[in-house]
C-alpha cells in the first residue's frame, strides 16, 4: 500500500479491502447510512467473509479509525526520517494542506478531498455517546500526544528547539491540527493560509532556535 | 433566560422550553436516538405545538446550533463588555475551563459536564454530510471569525495589541478552542491546562503589549 496515497492501487487483502470499502461507504452514504451489507458489497467480498475479520459494525470502526492514524503516523515519519523539526513541520504540510489527500479512481463524483476529513470526523463524533469508541480514540489520542512531545524532547535535547515544556508545545500543535481538521469537515469556511502562517510563526518564535 | 447559565429557570416560552427539551434529549439519546416525540414530551408539549414553531428535525437542529452559538457570544459579551484584551480571555476561559458550564436539577444523573460541548459536537458533526447544515456552520464560522478579527482590530488601533494581522490571529485562537471542543467531547485524554498555559503564552507573546 502506497502510503502517500492512502487505499490507491489494488488492496492488498480482504481486511485491507475492506477498508477500502469502509471508507467509499462512508463517502457516499455517511455514518447513518452505512451499512455491513453496503460494505460487502462495496469490496465485492461475501458477508461471511467480512464476520471473519470483524464482530460487528462498531469493531469495523473501531478498526478503521485506527486504520486512519496509522496511514498519517506512516506518512509523517516517512517524510521526515529523524529530524523533529522536519517531521512537526511534515505533520503541518500534510493536515494543513490546501488539498486533502483524496483516494483516487475509485472516488465517486460527487465526493470532494475533504472526505477522509469527513469520515475521520463522522467516526470520532460516536465517541461523544459510544463508551468504547471513546476508549479508541482516548487511546489514540494518547499514543499521539505521547509520540508528538518525545518528538518536542529531542528536538530541545539537539539543541534544535528552545527550552519549551514539550508537553504544553504538543497539546497545542494537535489541538490546532484537530481543530482544523473539525472545521474544514463541517464548514466550507476556508482559513487553512492564515492559519498555516500563524502556527509557522508560532513554531518559528516559540520551538525552533534559529538554524 | 440567565446567560451564565444556559437552561437554568424556567423557560420564557415554549420555543425556548424545546430548545431545553432538545439540549436534554441529546444528552440523554444521542443525535440518533433524537425524536420529535421525545423532544415533545420532554418539553412537556403536543407535537402540533413543535411543528407550529419548526418544520422538521433538520430546521430544529440549525435553530439549535444558532441557539448555542447565541448564547456563547453573550456570555462572552457579558463578561468582557468592550476591552478587546478582557473579551479574548473571557472566551478562552469559557471554552478552556476545566468544567465546562453545565444544565443544572434537569440534568440527568449520568449526563456529565461536557455534554453541551457532546450536543455542539454531535451535531456539527452532521454538517459533513448534510449541505443544510455546512451552509448553517459555515454561516455561523464566519460571523464568530468576523467578530473575534473585528476585536483584535479594535485592540490594535488601541495600542493594546502589537501589530499582528487580525485574521491570522483570529484564525489561529478560533481553531486551538475548536480542537479542544472536538476532542474533549470525544477523548478523556485532558491537556486543557496545558493547552491553557501555551495558548496564554502565545498571546502574550504574539499578541498583548506588556501593560
Amino acid at each position: 500500500m502506497d502510503a502517500e496515497r492512502p487505499f490507491a492501487g489494488e488492496p492488498e487483502d480482504s481486511r485491507e479491502a475492506i477498508m477500502r470499502a469502509t471508507f467509499v461507504a462512508l463517502q457516499q452514504h455517511g455514518y447513518a447510512g452505512l451499512s455491513i451489507q453496503r460494505i460487502a458489497d462495496e469490496a465485492d467480498l461475501s458477508k461471511s467473509t467480512f464476520y471473519h475479520h470483524f464482530d460487528d459494525k462498531e469493531d469495523l470502526l473501531l478498526s478503521f479509525a485506527q486504520f486512519m492514524l496509522d496511514q498519517f503516523l506512516t506518512v509523517v515519519t516517512l517524510e521526515a526520517e529523524d529530524d523533529p523539526r522536519q517531521t512537526l513541520e511534515a505533520l503541518m504540510d500534510i493536515v494543513l494542506a490546501e488539498e486533502f489527500p483524496s483516494v483516487e479512481a475509485e472516488t465517486p463524483a460527487e465526493a470532494g478531498e475533504w472526505d477522509i476529513l469527513g469520515a475521520y470526523v463522522e467516526v470520532r463524533a460516536q465517541a461523544v455517546q459510544n463508551v468504547e469508541f471513546r476508549a479508541a480514540f482516548t487511546e489514540m489520542d494518547r499514543m499521539l500526544f505521547t509520540q508528538i512531545s518525545a518528538l518536542i524532547r529531542r528536538g530541545i535535547d539537539r539543541g534544535s528547539f528552545r527550552d519549551v515544556d514539550p508537553d504544553a508545545v504538543a497539546a497545542m500543535v494537535l489541538t490546532v491540527l484537530a481543530g482544523h481538521m473539525f472545521g474544514a469537515a463541517t464548514s466550507d469556511e476556508n482559513r487553512v493560509n492564515a492559519l498555516r502562517t500563524e502556527l509557522g510563526h508560532y513554531l518559528q518564535t516559540r520551538v525552533f532556535r534559529p538554524e
